[in-house]
C-alpha cells in the first residue's frame, strides 16, 4: 500500500500528450489551450472616452465652451479641440486631438445656444489610454489554461478566431460484477443496479473528456478480458469498477496482465478506495476502481481528472483545494489512511462534514459540495481549524 | 440608481418558470431536477458484505471454523451459518443466514484443509444492513437542485431513468455599437472588436441555456428596434450589450419602450455596470447591459445566471458566495456603489485582489477565479479580514 500523494504523482507521471487540434474560439469552452493568444492591435487600440460626455481642454474646466463636433463611436472626430471649444463624445470613441479631459454629460449645464459648462469637481480625466491594458504582440493568454467564457473574450478581441487545444482524452468504461443490473431493470433479491457506469461518464464529459461504456463484464475471465481489449484498442484511459479486492471472483489484475500492461500500485493508502490499482504500458492507462460509487466518484475527481487535464496540456496546479474553516468537530476510528470527507458549505461559509455510513452511502454525496481532504495520521479536527476543501 | 441587491430583488422577482420537460437520466447533467426522485428499494437492498472475507458468528471469532459455502456477489447464499462454520464471501455479496460477522482475509489464516480463522481483532462486523442508508418510497434526491455526476448515480440506483427536468432557458444576445466589428476582421482607427456576444454565448451555455446571437444593430432605431424584436419572438431573455449610456446615439431605451416593455431599473449601485438596465413585459426580460467586457460578464454572472437558474427550477440560494481570507489589502477611490472585484486564490487559499484598469481590461479576468464583492460604502478592506468571493 502506499501513500496517496505518491500514488497521485504516479498516475500524474503516466500521463502522455494527447496530442493538438486545431479549433475555432467559439468551440473552445472547456477545453485546454495549447497555443498562447497574442493581440494584434493595442488595447485600448486609441485614446478613448470611458463616458459619455465633453472632451476638452482640463484648463477649459468651469468655463463656458462651444460644441463643435459630436463623436460617435465607431467614427473619426473631424475637428481640434481649440481652448474654449469642446466635443460631444460617446462612451468608447476616439478622443479628438487636443483635448485632454471628457466631463460627463451628468457634471454640465446648458451655457447657452451649443454652449456647454463643466459643473463637477474635477476628478479623473475620463479616458482610456492606447495601450494601457496591451501592447500590440503582447501575449494576452498563457498556454496550458482552461478556456473559460473570459478567455473566449480576450481571443475575440486580439483577433484570434483559430486556436491549438488539447485533443480530448477518450475514456473507457467497464463495469464487473455478477451482482449487477442496469438502472432500468429491477433488481431481484442479490443484485444492485449499476450507478457507477454513468456517474463516470457524466464525470468524464464535464472533465472536458469523452466518456465510451461498455458495458457490464461477466464475472468470467474471458468476458472481462475480451471487454477490457476492445476498451483499450478504442480509449487512452481505460476505468473498471469493481473486481479489484481480494476475492476469488476479481479476476481483473489477471486479465490486465495477460494483456501487457504493467502494475504501477495495486493499493492506496486512501478512504475511501484503498483496493485503488494502476496499470500503464503501450501508450495506455487503466485504472481498477472499488464497485462502490462514492469511491469512484472520489478517486476519479483527486486522480483521474487532474491526469485527464494534463494529457489534454493543462500546465496549471492538478491538486488545489481551498481553504475552509470547520464548522463542526470531526474525528474518525483510525487514522492510518488519508481521507477525502463529504462536506457542505454553511451560510458562514464553513465546510460542514456530512453522515455518511461508507463508501456506498451515494445519497451523502447529494448533500456535498465539497471533499475534505484529512492527512493520514490525523483522527481529529476541531471546529474553527482551516481545512482544505475540493470542490465537486 | 437603486442598490445591488434591490436591482437583484428586482431581476429575480421577474422569473417565469420555462416549464417542464421529461428527458432520460444519462442526458440531464447540468439541469435543474423538477421532481422529487424516489427510491423503489431499499438501499443497501439486503444486509451485504462490506469486505471480500468470511462471514460467521461473532461468537466464533478467533476459533477454527470450516468454510461451508463461497458467496460471490450477485448470488443467493444456500446454506446456513452453524457454529463452527463459516461462508466465503465476496464484497457485496448477500450475508448468509445465521451470521452476524465478516472478518477479511487480510486477518485470516489457514487452520487445516478448508479451515479458516480469524487473527485481528474484533473491530467492525463489515456489514452494511439492509436499508441503513435509504428506505424504500423514501426521496433520495430533492426537486431543485442542480443535477450533477452524483446525482446521476443516485438515480440510477433508485432506477429512476426518466425525470422532469425545467426547459432550458433561451436567451438572445444583441450587440449595439457602429465602432464594433466582429473578431475574424482586423479593426480600423476607431473601430474595436466585439467580445461580448462570444463571451456571453459561452456563459449563456455554462449555465445550462441556450444561447443565440443576432448579430451587431447599426446605430439607428429602425435597425436596433428590429433586430430586438426579432430577438424578443425567439427567447425568454433578451441582453442587449452597448447603447444603454445616456449618449446621442443610445437609442435602446426608446426601442424598448416601443415594443411594450416597461422599465424596472436604469442604473444600479454596482462597479462594473452601473448604467444596466432591466425591462420587462409579456413574460419576456430585457437586460440592457454596457458594452464594456468586464461589465458584462460580471453582471451576467452575478445577476443572470441566477435569474436563469430560478425560471429553470432551481430552488437553492442563487447568491451563494465563498468566505475567503483577503490576502493583501484592498482600497479603492469612493465608496457610492457595491463592487465586484476580480480575484485570485494563492496557494494560501487567500484571495489577492488583481490589478486592473477599469471595465475593458478584459485580460485580469484571465487571472481570476472568483469575483470578491464590496459592500457600498466600504472602500478599504485589511488584509486578514474575510471577504465574500463567488467563483467563476
Amino acid at each position: 500500500m502506499i501513500k496517496f500523494d505518491a500514488a497521485f504523482n504516479i498516475a500524474i507521471d503516466s500521463a502522455f500528450s494527447t496530442g493538438a487540434e486545431e479549433i475555432h474560439f467559439t468551440e473552445s469552452a472547456g477545453r485546454i489551450l495549447l497555443n498562447a493568444v497574442k493581440s494584434d492591435i493595442d488595447m485600448p487600440p486609441f485614446d478613448r472616452s470611458k463616458v459619455d460626455g465633453y472632451a476638452c481642454r482640463q484648463d477649459d474646466l468651469g468655463k463656458a465652451l462651444m460644441i463643435i463636433e459630436v463623436i460617435a463611436a465607431g467614427k473619426q472626430p473631424q475637428m481640434n479641440i481649440e481652448q474654449g471649444t469642446c466635443s460631444k463624445i460617446m462612451t468608447g470613441a476616439v478622443l479628438p486631438p487636443g483635448s485632454d479631459y471628457v466631463f460627463m454629460f451628468e457634471e454640465s449645464e446648458s451655457a447657452g445656444e451649443n454652449m456647454v459648462r463643466y459643473t463637477g469637481r474635477a476628478a479623473t480625466c475620463n479616458i482610456a489610454r492606447r495601450a494601457e491594458d496591451v501592447i500590440s504582440g503582447e501575449a494576452v493568454i498563457k498556454p496550458g489554461c482552461l478556456i473559460r467564457p473570459q478567455e473566449i473574450a480576450i481571443m475575440a478581441m486580439a483577433g484570434c478566431t483559430t486556436i491549438q487545444a488539447g485533443k480530448k482524452v477518450h475514456a473507457g468504461i467497464v463495469s464487473t460484477g455478477d451482482e449487477l443490473i442496469e438502472p432500468d431493470k429491477k433488481p431481484s433479491a442479490a443484485q444492485i443496479r449499476n450507478s457507477n457506469a454513468w456517474q463516470l461518464l457524466s464525470q468524464i464529459e464535464r472533465a472536458g473528456a469523452i466518456g465510451k461504456y461498455y458495458g457490464i463484464a461477466a464475472d468470467n475471465n474471458e468476458s472481462i478480458k475480451q471487454l477490457i481489449e476492445t476498451a483499450l484498442s478504442e480509449n487512452d484511459i481505460v476505468i473498471i469498477t469493481g473486481g479489484v479486492s481480494a476475492g476469488d471472483f476479481d479476476l481483473v489484475p489477471g486479465a490486465l496482465n495477460d494483456l501487457g500492461l504493467r502494475m504501477q500500485f495495486d493499493s492506496v493508502a486512501v478512504q475511501p478506495g484503498k483496493p485503488m490499482k494502476l496499470y500503464t504500458g503501450n501508450r495506455k492507462i487503466v485504472f481498477g476502481l472499488p464497485g462502490n460509487p462514492i469511491a469512484t466518484f472520489v478517486l476519479f475527481e483527486v486522480m483521474i481528472r487532474p491526469l485527464m487535464a494534463k494529457m489534454m496540456g493543462a500546465t496549471f496546479s492538478l491538486s488545489d483545494n481551498l481553504n475552509l474553516v470547520l464548522g463542526n468537530d470531526y474525528s474518525r476510528k483510525g487514522a492510518d489512511t488519508m481521507a477525502w470527507i463529504p462536506v457542505s458549505v454553511n451560510r458562514q461559509g464553513e465546510a460542514i462534514p456530512l453522515n455518511y455510513h461508507g463508501s456506498a452511502h451515494i445519497t451523502s454525496l447529494h448533500e456535498a459540495t465539497g471533499l475534505m481532504s484529512v492527512p493520514q495520521g490525523q483522527s481529529w479536527i476541531q471546529k474553527g481549524e482551516t481545512v482544505s476543501v475540493r470542490p465537486i
